[in-house]
């Protein structure tokens, strides 16, 4: 598996079951929501962007991304501020076939740019982990049909090993008639 | 990884919390459950018995144990049948290091024996297929911590390719005083 296979399977619309896991409270928080994935050319301008702040050569990427997602359970017509949705930029920059960096525009758990590595493991699972501000996060993805991919994440603070939270999602893809 | 090292870091009593996502209908199920599991020696008499009515050579099996739970969320006191509680036995036939069969008991999905094929994946995350009569079931375990366990389920049909459900528990180790 190489990253550029995996974007390729990745791209589209999908529908996100996702279940949180807070450990210390024992809470669950389940979202239903939307995710586009869209992949981007090298010299598309928000790409450039990223690239220059970050000091990155154009040459080392490949196939950047945008991300971008929209919680159906938190939509209220009277309150559009309520709706949970937002929008980032994956730019890749590959080590080998099997590993490399993430560079994101802005990171799930802090509104701040965000550095991660990736690899896959031997059955083609994609791993990524993240260090923010105060947390790191280890999120996996893999296949289980063309159609349905899971995404499991554990989010620990970065001072120590203490699991702060798991999450689960299920994305279904959506078919071009819905 | 060896089967041996995996359930010497499984054995104990856990507190689950089960997210199970229906695909079909987008529907949620959380529930929070106890999770007990016990080393049994080769020679307890439950194994024996499942040995002698499965044809199994004893001296082929490693390491068998018992793996007990039961829902918190069921709970009621009025309802004692309401209560989701069970307990199977498991029987590792490793063929190597890294992968082998497993004979339970009981299934989770169906209520008969059902015989399993795992494997470890190269970052030790335990992989679990199993064939019931109507559904084929993969399991995921992997350890993010010494005290903390993930597992994931992917129940499929067994006829097609159909995903009809996905689970994902989150796993944390109880201490002896509580």
């Amino acid at each position: 598996m190489t990253i550029e296979r995996f974007l390729t399977r990745s791209q589209g619309q999908w529908r996100s079951m996702r279940s949180a896991h807070s450990l210390a409270f024992r809470q669950f928080e389940d979202v239903l929501s939307h995710i586009e994935i869209v992949l981007l050319s090298a010299d598309h301008p928000d790409v450039s962007d990223i690239l220059t702040r970050e000091s990155i050569d154009p040459a080392t990427i490949f196939s950047p991304f945008q991300m971008s997602w929209e919680a159906e359970s938190d939509w209220e017509p009277d309150d559009p501020s309520a709706t949970s949705k937002g929008s980032c930029i994956l730019i890749p920059i590959p080590e080998n076939d099997r590993a490399g960096k993430l560079v994101r525009s802005v990171g799930y758990a802090e509104t701040e740019s965000a550095a991660s590595t990736y690899h896959f493991l031997d059955d083609d699972t994609f791993v990524l982990h993240t260090t923010y501000g105060q947390s790191i996060a280890e999120e996996r993805i893999w296949f289980i049909s063309e159609h349905v991919r899971c995404r499991s994440s554990v989010l620990r603070t970065s001072a120590g090993s203490g699991v702060l939270q798991t999450s689960f999602a299920s994305e279904v893809r959506r078919i071009a008639t819905e």
